[in-house]
């Protein structure tokens, strides 16, 4: 089956979470809204009335017939399918429950740019930017990637390499993509951070080196950081000093 | 099975999708922070190494052998076990997809009253939650209850009764709640918004009177709304006029 993903084709966003558990799959898909009209029809497609199980935003995957929405939705789905989650409930659920643990760090991370509203720019909530951010650098980042650092550590069969059991599953994806776009937003913030949480920056270095990601990662399909757009940015004065 | 909820004790929150759904389905469950020392157990649990699925945050959920936390992994997995979920994997994903658009409406009216950092109160952040909840009510909402307006109006087997297929679900639950915190935040928007969204409205109104539901709200089992308190609050000067 060939999926086909749909997101805003500009920069990585939430995307990149579902893009980089096809990659490491070795999954065939096709970046529809990258493609000559492809973002208008994901638009139209998610207006209309073709979709029986409609998205409220991007992400969203087609699979066969499944239309699928919400990252971490995605995510259960082709964890399911493609063995990047554990077979047993419990395992499964464990996954999910760290991928949303993921997902409110993604949603946080967002608001350092857009704490006030989606629907204004960033330069009309800076203030208010500025004090969510210092926030976010101080007490929030430390305290998920925390809880991350005591997953990979309390993971014997992981040998503090994997967040789950002792092979590479979404969760250890996604917080590879998470640590990606915190050292770009935040890099001053980061480089303390990550001297209490040194699996969690491991974790990151060895995703990154995985065959099939590195390879994707080298590719023209991976979107580069844009400071200025999208969910993952850089502003010098959110970072801390 | 005895189920036990862990959540704080002094009000709804996120706890109440839970505690909806177990009531629903006449599952036995002990509440176990409002219980004596209940609250310290809970916390001493969370930052303990008992738990090999750590929570991040309350609430979880103890399942027999299964410790299982974030709300709509919670939902997920008693949607499965109690009938309150599609069998079919694509019924299930919609059911999970509708959960997380609601969990990020919950998200978004948890900041109406913190915008600026959960390590603040809310008196230190009040001009930034003026701001977010103008466009909260103006945008926000409207935009949310739209989708679960659509959802409901598209879904011929439930004739406009249920967000999917004919029976109930937890995202029929889920979204009563919400609806409800939303009447007790907001009135005056809420008044104005639900003439544009009647089936969403007539769904709190049936949720409510279910048997097992309206038995379990006029219990002392379900706490009360508190204005100064908890996800779900009330200030008058951020409602709209």
């Amino acid at each position: 089956m060939r999926y086909e993903l749909y997101y805003w084709p500009s920069s990585q966003g939430r995307g990149e979470y579902v893009r980089l558990a096809l990659e490491e799959a070795g999954a065939e898909y096709v970046d529809v809204a990258r493609r000559r009209g492809g973002e208008d029809r994901m638009i139209r497609l998610m207006e209309g009335r073709a979709i029986k199980t409609p998205p409220f935003a991007p992400p969203y995957l087609r699979a066969g017939n499944l239309w699928i929405a919400q990252t971490a939705n995605i995510l259960l789905y082709l964890g399911g399918r493609h063995g990047l989650a554990p077979r047993d409930e419990g395992g499964r659920l464990w996954a999910h429950q760290l991928q949303l643990a993921i997902a409110d760090l993604v949603h946080e991370l967002h608001n350092t740019h857009h704490p006030i509203s989606v629907n204004l720019n960033h330069v009309d909530q800076i203030p208010e930017s500025r004090r969510f951010a210092a926030d976010f650098t101080r007490h929030r980042i430390p305290k998920f990637l925390g809880y991350f650092e005591r997953a990979l550590q309390s993971n014997r069969a992981g040998r503090g390499e994997h967040l789950i059991g002792a092979r590479t599953s979404y969760p250890d994806l996604s917080l590879f993509q998470t640590v990606a776009a915190l050292r770009f937003g935040f890099p001053n913030a980061m480089r303390r951070i990550e001297r209490e949480c040194p699996r969690v920056a491991a974790l990151h270095d060895r995703v990154a080196g995985r065959p099939r990601i590195s390879a994707y990662l080298e590719s023209e399909r991976r979107l580069p950081f844009i400071a200025d757009a999208g969910v993952f940015r850089h502003y010098g004065y959110l970072d801390a000093k």
